[in-house]
């Protein structure tokens, strides 16, 4: 199984409207392969909040809209931030029926809101016993994070120097969210506090976006990118009924499946796109993913292991913080980067010698965690 | 391919939570197949409206919570009124790769909303052409419904002994919403208006319900009933972009490779289970379906053709005006009365020898369309 297609738009606040976003989408993917849409079998839609966001549901349908007398098979998957990821995974499980599948996933946070975006993504979270005691995502990942630096011994430091490298790599990224924007260490510093100790620079932003692949049973051409894995795993919806808070089970049960089928060991991989969704996530992926282990993911981080130049780079387009968090599109413009990376075709920010990826979603605080790896062929 | 499994709750309205009508219907689902939940490989959850009406979307998280320590892959798939047709078909693809997969559907609307029922089923159409124009639901099918009755000269009778019929089959399913309510052609004619020509009892109600089907790989008991074809087809969402609205492309285009698939003939078909969210609506699934041709659907209806004793049954359980219409429970109670008829456990309502059984589940104005077609072993 290959990717034959891969398209996004800009990441930011924007002026598309949510169907707008998805139709860029959509013919960016399509122009960047050789296929036609005619030779789309079927289409699997990534939203998270259109709903209540956008007060635009049934996205499958409107999707159809754009392919006049195709009515092809489509579907919308929403798993909170993982959308994408899932989709990507029951894409893949598809191929046994159809040649090209095109996952499309988009997010219109910015405006043109029903309800609020803070309300909105706590639907996330378990209503009955997160929400309703104040439990929205950046409380439950402060409460995350507090629990991690007590347990391993690490300060506000290496956050900041998490949030402060991928501003650096979306700096080299025309496509995102901050681009060209110069942060400091010291602004990351200052910036407000959000839930203690998050403060500002720790959280990733609402962002408007839409990206797409199309997934081929056979390959199409020499610029395809070879799927070695796609693993989904859940868990509970509550932080109230996790037992340990510094690591998210599902993630590493969905990557020790993903290295097993794919043969590969997390040593192999030459990049990593992880669910920055708060800094502090993305020190617990590092140690999920294997990449070392529990307590000393802050030693990776700060000897360079994980930035542009160090063996194996993470979020070089500048990850959910700085590329930005159009939820649905998110996890596809993972493996926009990845697939831009294994090709060859990442120019400024290209990584010498890319051979194998690892995408990494997640939804909530772990509740869906998708992995997938991609390979050269 | 095959059903060993099936459940639902009763439908009305319930004084359970939608994380309480998802454990019930997996509880009763289970209770019916001889799998246990160690078995199942993998999860597809179908809501329509847990975002706006409930707070709670990430619902497979919130499954995967009554599954500790299973983890196992679980998604949620939306696709309006069509979200359980779409994740039947989705679960069918994935059993290339999983041998046991469960589908649990379920919709709390008549109460502990965030926002209201009505605006809510309104993000089923399109935004931009159709919701800023009041063109909620009933208005649609109103305008559908002058449009059949013009073309075909038909009066509001004929829509008046659908509802009559689907309420008298009701009466025999002690877990429809209308259970026990005798309801008489006079009541029918004399309720209110709704969006004309439709009135009250031309409208499927606002139901809580769930439901569940275990899909397997592999026959697991004598009681198991065959998955012949499951079809996906999809249209444009907003009505204005219909060329004729007394007919939905989608049904026709899923229902035509659905016989093709089980090479099955529309008058070999023992009982159907179609999609009356409006009493107009089976008109046009009787015709589209190709039980009769266009225009014809009220000969059937009134000879008798599609009631119990007729040759060709449809609703057998009361369909969505009488059973009731938990939105993402919907087709799985489609299911649940084709497989237990077919099983020949249907008891007072039981229609003698049902061999086939067709289920029609659609989204919106038919902007989403699922046939499957189920036959005894």
């Amino acid at each position: 199984m290959f990717i034959s297609g891969i398209g996004r738009t800009r990441f930011g606040a924007l002026s598309e409207s949510l169907p707008e976003l998805l139709y860029v989408a959509m013919y960016n993917t399509l122009k960047d392969s050789n296929l036609d849409i005619s030779d789309i079998d079927a289409i699997f839609v990534s939203n998270f909040l259109g709903g209540p966001l956008n007060g635009q549901l049934h996205l499958n349908s409107l999707v159809s809209s754009f392919l006049p007398d195709m009515n092809i098979p489509i579907l919308r998957i929403e798993t909170a931030c993982a959308s994408s990821g899932s989709a990507i995974n029951q894409a893949i499980n598809s191929l046994q029926k159809y040649e090209n599948v095109m996952i499309l996933g988009a997010e219109k946070m910015t405006s043109d809101n029903v309800m609020g975006p803070i309300e909105s993504i706590a639907m996330a979270s378990d209503r009955y016993n997160d929400q309703v005691n104040g439990l929205i995502f950046p409380a439950s990942y402060a409460l995350i994070a507090q629990q991690y630096m007590q347990q391993y011994g690490v300060n506000h430091d290496v956050l900041g120097l998490v949030s402060f490298t991928n501003h650096q790599h979306a700096n080299l990224n025309p496509l995102a969210h901050f681009y060209n924007k110069q942060i400091t260490m010291e602004k990351i510093r200052n910036s407000p506090m959000v839930s203690s100790p998050l403060n500002l620079f720790d959280c990733s932003p609402i962002s408007d976006g839409g990206a797409g692949v199309i997934l081929s049973r056979y390959k199409e051409e020499d610029r395809d990118v070879k799927i070695l894995s796609s693993q989904l795993a859940s868990d509970s919806i509550s932080i109230t009924h996790r037992k340990d808070l510094t690591s998210f089970k599902a993630t590493k049960i969905a990557a020790e499946k993903a290295y097993k089928e794919s043969k590969t060991a997390p040593h192999e991989i030459d990049i990593f796109e992880v669910h920055d969704c708060f800094t502090i996530s993305e020190l617990i992926a590092l140690e999920d993913l294997g990449l070392c282990h529990p307590g000393q993911a802050a030693e990776l981080i700060n000897n360079g292991h994980i930035s542009r130049d160090g063996k194996q780079p993470v979020n070089t387009d500048g990850g959910l913080k700085a590329n930005g968090h159009p939820i649905g599109a998110t996890g596809l413009a993972q493996i926009f980067e990845l697939v831009t990376q294994i090709r060859g075709e990442a120019g400024e920010r290209q990584i010498h010698d890319v051979k194998k990826g690892l995408a990494h979603n997640i939804g909530g605080i772990g509740g869906t965690a998708s992995i997938t790896i991609l390979g050269e062929v």
